[in-house]
C-alpha cells in the first residue's frame, strides 16, 4: 500500500500500533456514538479521534472479557483457543491454552517491535499464562478484573464477605497476585503493590497511563516500532473515582466520572504520540471488550442496542471502534463495514510487515483490514461476523442482517449473565434487520426476511466446516466447550 | 449582544431565521446523534450542521405533531392555546384557537420580515385557521398529514378502504383540500394539484424544497430579512420514495431512503443560503416535531430512549436540535442544556429585535435562548421542561432528572398511541436520572432520588399556579382539555 510505503520511507521503520481497550464500555458512551454530553460525561478526546479518523459503526467483540482479549491477541475465535470464558482466580485449566497459541505481540516482538501490555490481563494467572510469557516484552497491570479487588473494599456493599473473617481470608487467598504486578519477557512477575483501598483502586488507571506514556517515550527514543495494548481497568464495576475525578462528570456518578477519566487518559496518550513525534507513524485503535454490564446496572454503560454484556445480542457484542492515524486515515470517515476485534491480529501483523509469519497449521479467523482502515474509500474485507456464547456458536451478522441460532434470554429486565437462560431457537433461525430495527425487536418482520435463510445458512455451514478440519480446543474449564458451531 | 450587533452592522438588516422541522424523525436518526451510517442512512449534511454548529442533546418537543407545531409558533404550552392534539380532517373545533393566538410569524411580518411556511401545516383546515390567516405571508404545502393521503394510495396496505367505493368517497370527502395548496397573506387557499398517487406523495418534499429555495432567493434579492419554517412531509408514515430515491439508502428501505432525501434537502437549503450570501446572516435550527412513530414500526425512526411519539417518555419528546450560524455560533459546540421548541418563539422575536412586542396579557412559556445558542460558552436560560399529554400535565425534566406525574403505558411492545393506557402514578412521582439511566428503566433506583421530591414538586406547584391566573383554553376538541396541570 503506497501510503504505508511513504510512512516507512519517511520514518525508516514500521509503524507503531496502539490498541486502547476499555473494559465494559457501552457502544453509546462516547459522544461520537450518541453519548457524551447526553449522558453527562463528555468525551472530547475520544470524539476528536473519531472526527479526525474513521468511526466504525459495526465493530464487534465477543460477549465477555477474556474471550474478547484472547481473540484480539490471537486472531482466533475463542472456541479454537479454549479461552471461552473469564478465567477466575480459582480456575485451574487442565491445559495451558497459551501453550500452542501465538499472539500478535509474540510475532512482532520476534520481528523488531517492542511489545507491551498496560493494565488489565485476565487471560490466565498461572506461570506460563502471564503476559510476559506469551509475547509481551513488558507488562504492568493486574491479572484479573476490577471486581475481584473491589469486593473486599466496599463494606456498605459487600458486608457479607468483608465482615466474615474466614470468608474474606478464603476469597483473598484465591490469588497470589492481589495487586499491581510487573513482568518482563521471560521473567517472573513482581508485585509492585497490593490493592487494598477504594482510593488505590480508583487510581490504577493513572498508574497504567504513566506506564504507557513511559513505554511510548522509551520506544520513540530507542527508535523502535512498538505494539502496545493499553487495557483500562475502568469502566468495569465497581467504579471508584481516581484522585481529582470525584464529581468531574456533569452526572456526578462514579461510572460517568470514570468515563471522563478514560477520555482524559486517551487525550494524554494521543498527546504523548504527538510530543514524541509518533502521531503520524502510529495506528491508534480505540474500542471496548464487550457491551455494557447489565447485572451491575446502573454502574454501567449505555448501549442503544438490545441487551448487554454476556449475550450475543447487539448490545453485548457491538462496540465502539475508532481508527486514528493522522496523514494516513482520512479525517471524518464513518463506515458501517464489518470489523471484528480479532482482525486486529492480522492487521497488526500486516502493518508490521510480517503477514507471512501468521501460522498456517491452525485456523485464523481474523482478517487483514489494512485496506479497509487506511484507504480513503476502504471497504471491509470481512464477509461476516460469527458470535459465540462461550464455545457455542450463536449468531451471524451478514450485511445489515443478524441471524440467531441460539439466544440468551434474560429472566429479569436488567440481568443478562446472572439471570438468563440460553438455548436454541425453536424452528427457523431468528433474523433481524439491524438497519430497520437496530434494537432487534421484530423477528423476521412478518416474513419479509425469508429470502435470508439461504445466505445465512450457507455462511453457517461453511463456518461449521472449519471445525471439522480444525477441532475446538478443550482446556478443561468445566463449562462451555463441546458441540459443533450449530 | 455584540455578535448580533456586528452582523446587523455588516448586513444592514436583522438576521434571517430558518427553522427546519422534520415530521416524526427519531432523536437517533442523524449520524450526529448516533444514527446515520449505523442505520444504513448516512446524513452528512445534517451532521455537518452539527459539527459546524451547536448540537443540543436535550431539545424537547411535545409528544405529537399539532401541539408541537403550535407551541413552536406561539411560544405557549398547547393546553393554553387549546391545540392539544392533531386536528384531523373531520374535526370541527367549536372555537377557532387562532382567533386569540399570536404567532412569531405574525409579529415578524408586521415588523419588516417576510414570513413563509413551506410544507406541512396540520393546525387547522377551516378558513381563519390556515397559515396565511395567522401570520405567514406565503404558504405552499398541505394542510394535514402524509397518512391522510397515503391511505387512499396503497392498495396492498389499505384494501379495506380503497376497495369499498362508499368508504373511499366518505374518506376523501372529509377534506376539501386533498392536495398541495398555496396561500398568500389575507387571501384564499388555491389548490396547486391534487395528491393521487404514491409517486406524487413521494415527491412532495422536492416541491416544498423548490418553494423554500425560491423563497430564500426572493427574500435575499428584496434585501428583506426572512422567517421561514421548512416543514417536511417526510418521514411520517407511509414513506414513498421521491424520484431517484428508491434504494438510495444502504438500508434499501422506504423510511431510510426518506432520511437520505431529507438530508439532501437540508444540504440544498444550506447551499442556497451560501449562494445568496445569507449563510452568515441566518440562524438555521434543525429539529423534529416529536419522537419516532412506534405504531407504524418499522416504517419509523430510531430513538435510543424509552417509547416514542404520543408519550412523554424521553422517546416521545426528546428530539434532535441543531443550531447553525457560521461566524456566530462556535463550531463543534455540544450542550445538554434544556431547550424547548417553544423557545424558538421568543428567540426568533429577540433576533428580530421585537422581544418587546411579545403579548403580556397571556402566559408565554417560551424563553429567549439567544444567549444560550449564540454565546461561545452559552448556558441554557430554561430551568425546566414541562411535558403534557394533550391538556394534561405529565412530567418535568429538571437538570438530569425526569419526574412523572401521569404516564402512558404501552399495552403492546410497539404500540404507543393506539394501544396504551394513560393515568396517574400510584403513590409518589416516578423519578428517573436520564444521565445514569437514559432509557428510563429504573424508577427511583432504590430510593437514591428521594431528595428530588422537593425540587420537582416545587417546580410543579409553581407551574400549576400559572394556570390559576391564565386558565386553559377549550376549543371543543372533545378529548383532552380540562383539569389542572397536576
Amino acid at each position: 500500500m503506497e501510503k504505508l510505503r511513504q510512512v516507512e520511507a519517511r520514518t525508516g521503520r514500521k509503524p507503531n500500533i496502539l490498541i486502547v481497550l476499555v473494559d465494559d464500555m457501552g457502544y453509546g458512551d462516547p459522544g461520537a456514538y450518541g453519548g457524551g454530553a447526553m449522558l453527562g460525561a463528555p468525551t472530547p478526546n475520544i470524539d476528536s479521534l473519531a472526527a479526525r479518523g474513521l468511526k466504525l459503526t459495526s465493530a464487534y467483540a465477543t460477549p465477555v472479557c477474556t474471550p474478547s482479549r484472547a481473540a484480539l491477541m490471537t486472531g482466533r475465535i475463542p472456541a479454537r483457543s479454549g479461552l471461552t470464558r473469564p478465567l477466575l482466580a480459582s480456575d485451574k485449566p487442565t491445559k495451558n491454552p497459551w501453550a500452542d497459541e501465538v499472539t500478535a505481540a509474540k510475532l512482532l516482538s520476534q520481528n523488531g517491535y517492542v511489545t507491551g501490555l498496560s493494565g488489565k490481563w485476565h487471560i490466565g494467572e498461572a506461570k506460563g499464562m502471564q503476559p510476559q510469557d506469551v509475547g509481551y516484552d513488558e507488562f504492568r497491570g493486574f491479572l484479573s478484573v476490577v471486581s475481584e479487588y473491589t469486593q473486599y473494599m466496599n463494606l456498605a456493599k459487600y458486608s457479607q464477605l468483608m465482615l466474615d473473617a474466614e470468608r474474606l481470608k478464603t476469597f483473598k487467598g484465591l490469588s497470589e497476585y492481589n495487586g499491581i504486578v510487573e513482568g518482563k519477557k521471560g521473567g517472573d512477575l513482581k508485585i509492585a503493590y497490593k490493592l487494598e483501598t477504594p482510593q488505590q483502586m480508583g487510581n490504577v488507571d493513572q498508574d497504567f497511563a504513566n506506564f504507557s506514556v513511559d513505554f511510548i517515550k522509551r520506544a520513540a527514543q530507542a527508535r523502535k516500532p512498538f505494539y502496545l495494548i493499553h487495557a483500562f481497568a475502568k469502566v468495569h464495576f465497581d467504579n471508584y473515582p481516581g484522585d481529582g475525578y470525584l464529581g468531574r462528570s456533569a452526572a456526578k456518578l462514579p461510572y460517568r466520572d470514570a468515563v471522563v477519566e478514560i477520555d482524559d487518559i486517551v487525550g494524554r496518550l494521543t498527546k504523548t504520540l504527538e510530543e514524541t513525534g509518533q502521531a503520524d507513524n502510529t495506528l491508534v485503535f480505540f474500542t471496548s471488550d464487550n457491551g455494557p454490564e447489565e447485572d451491575s446496572y446502573p454502574d454501567s454503560g449505555f448501549t442503544p442496542f438490545r441487551s448487554g454484556k454476556g449475550t450475543t445480542w447487539e448490545g453485548g457484542v457491538r462496540v465502539p471502534g475508532i481508527a486514528y492515524w493522522p496523514g494516513v486515515i482520512k479525517p471524518g470517515r464513518v463506515s458501517d463495514g464489518l470489523f471484528d476485534l480479532m482482525d486486529l491480529f492480522n492487521t497488526s501483523l500486516a502493518l508490521g510487515g510480517i503477514e507471512n509469519k501468521i501460522p498456517t497449521e491452525r485456523y485464523i479467523d481474523g482478517v487483514n483490514q489494512t485496506a479497509f482502515l487506511l484507504a480513503d474509500d476502504g471497504d471491509t474485507c470481512r464477509q461476516a461476523v460469527f458470535s459465540y456464547n462461550q464455545a457455542d456458536f450463536s449468531a451471524i451478522r451478514w450485511a445489515n442482517f443478524k441471524g440467531y441460532f441460539k439466544v440468551v434470554q434474560s429472566e429479569q429486565p436488567f440481568a443478562n449473565i446472572s439471570m438468563s437462560t440460553y438455548g436454541p431457537i425453536a424452528v427457523a433461525p431468528w433474523i433481524f434487520d439491524v438497519y430497520r430495527d437496530p434494537k432487534e425487536r421484530l423477528t423476521r418482520s412478518n416474513g419479509d426476511y425469508e429470502w435470508l435463510y439461504g445466505p445465512i445458512l450457507q455462511l453457517q455451514a461453511a463456518h461449521a466446516a472449519t471445525f471439522v478440519k480444525y477441532p475446538k480446543k478443550d482446556i478443561g474449564l468445566g463449562i462451555g466447550g463441546g458441540g459443533d458451531p450449530r
